[in-house]
C-alpha cells in the first residue's frame, strides 16, 4: 500500500500538493479525475471528500485527508525533513501569510466551479471569465510582489534560500495563470522566484503538463 | 504598548481573530476601519497590509501580521495555552481542514470586494448578490454538516469538547451569514455547535454586534 493522490493535472491545489509530496520524497499513486465531466461530484468520490473538490490524499489505512493546505501542514508534522516551513515563529507566520494570499484571495475565486457559475448565472462568456480571473490574480499578485520585493527575508525563494509552503502556492498559481495567458512581466520578483522553482525537480515534476492526465 | 487589531466589526476574518485573541486571554487595542468608505485602501493602511484587507495585527514592536489564519497559527505557537489545535497530527489535520472549508471555500467568495465586482461588472443587484452569497454558503455548509455529523471526533464543538480553529471559522461565518438572513435549520450540527460557541464569553465578545464600531 502507498499513498493515493486523487487529483487533476491542471488543478492548482493539486499542483501544490504534488510538489509538497515530491519535495518530501514521498511516493504516491496518481488517480486522475476529469473535473469538467463531474467525476468529483459522483457519490463514490463524495464519500472520500464531501466537498467534491480535489485533491484528496488517501492514506495507507484507507482514510482520506482533504484541503491541500491542511494536508501540507500534516506532511510537515509527520515528515518534517526537508522542511517546508521555517523553524522560527516569525518566519512561519510570514510564509503562511504569503501562501494564504494566494490560497485564499486568488485560487478560490478562480476555481472552475466559480467560472461556471459566472457563465450560467451572469452569462459571462470566455472573455468576461478571463477578465474576472485576471482581475483577482492582478490584485493579489500586485500586493504579493510588494510583500516579496520589500522584504529582506525574501531570498532565492519566497523566504530565504529554501523552498517553503509559500513557494508551493506561488508555483501552482503561476501555472494556473497560464490558462489565461497571464505574463509575469509586471511582477519581477514573482517571475524570478518562479524561474528558480521551475529548476527544482520536485516542483517541475508537479507541473500540470508533466502529469499522466495532461491533455 | 499592547497589540493593536486593525479590523472591522462585520468582517468575518476579523471576528475569527478577535475570538482567538480573547480565547488566548490577550488584550488588544481595537482600531476600526470602514471598508465601504475605502479606509483600508489608503496609503497609510497599505503600508501595514499591502492587500488592503482586514484584519492586520500590529505587534508591540510595530511590525504587522496579515492573513487571519496565519496570525492564529502564530498565536498558537507563541501562546500555546489554551490550545486552539489538538495535540495529535490526525486531530490537527482534521481541524485545519474543517477551518479551511470555510476560510477558503466560502469567505473569499463572499467578501465585500467580490460583491462590489459582481455589482459593477455584472450588474448584480442586491437580490443577485444575495443569491451568490447563499449559493457558496450552502454548497460548503452542506459538506461541512456531513463532515461534522458523520464523525465520532465531533463533540460539543467541531473537534471534541474544546474549541478549536475550526470553531473560530464556523462561528465567524455564521455571523456573516446573518447579513443575508441565512438560517441554520438545514444544518443541525452546525447550528448546535454555533449555539455552544455563543455561550463562551471569548466568542460572544468577538461577535460583530458587540464591537465598538457596530452600527
Amino acid at each position: 500500500m502507498t499513498l493515493k493522490l486523487h487529483n487533476f493535472f491542471r488543478s492548482s491545489t493539486s499542483t501544490r500538493l504534488r510538489a509538497a509530496l515530491n519535495y518530501k520524497g514521498l511516493d504516491y499513486d496518481y488517480v486522475p479525475y476529469v473535473l469538467r465531466d463531474g467525476e468529483t461530484r459522483r457519490p463514490d468520490y463524495l464519500r472520500r471528500n464531501p466537498q467534491g473538490l480535489v485533491p484528496t490524499l488517501e492514506r495507507e489505512d484507507g482514510s482520506h485527508l482533504t484541503q491541500s493546505l491542511a494536508i501540507i501542514e500534516w506532511l510537515e508534522e509527520t515528515h518534517p525533513e526537508p522542511a517546508l516551513l521555517p523553524a522560527d515563529a516569525d518566519g512561519r507566520v510570514r510564509v503562511r501569510a504569503l501562501a494564504q494570499m494566494i490560497a485564499l484571495e486568488v485560487h478560490p475565486l478562480n476555481n472552475l466551479r466559480v467560472l461556471f457559475y459566472l457563465r450560467d448565472e451572469f452569462g459571462a462568456d470566455e472573455a468576461k471569465q478571463k477578465e474576472w480571473f485576471i482581475h483577482w490574480v492582478t490584485l493579489t499578485f500586485g500586493a504579493l510582489e510588494i510583500a516579496l520585493a520589500d522584504s529582506s527575508e525574501t531570498g532565492r525563494y519566497c523566504h530565504g534560500d529554501q523552498p517553503s509552503l509559500a513557494d508551493l502556492c506561488l508555483y501552482a498559481q503561476v501555472w494556473n495563470n497560464k490558462r489565461f495567458d497571464i505574463a509575469l512581466e509586471n511582477w519581477p520578483t514573482i517571475a524570478r522566484i518562479f524561474g528558480e522553482l521551475d529548476q527544482l525537480p520536485a516542483f517541475r515534476d508537479a507541473a500540470p503538463p508533466n502529469q499522466p492526465d495532461a491533455a
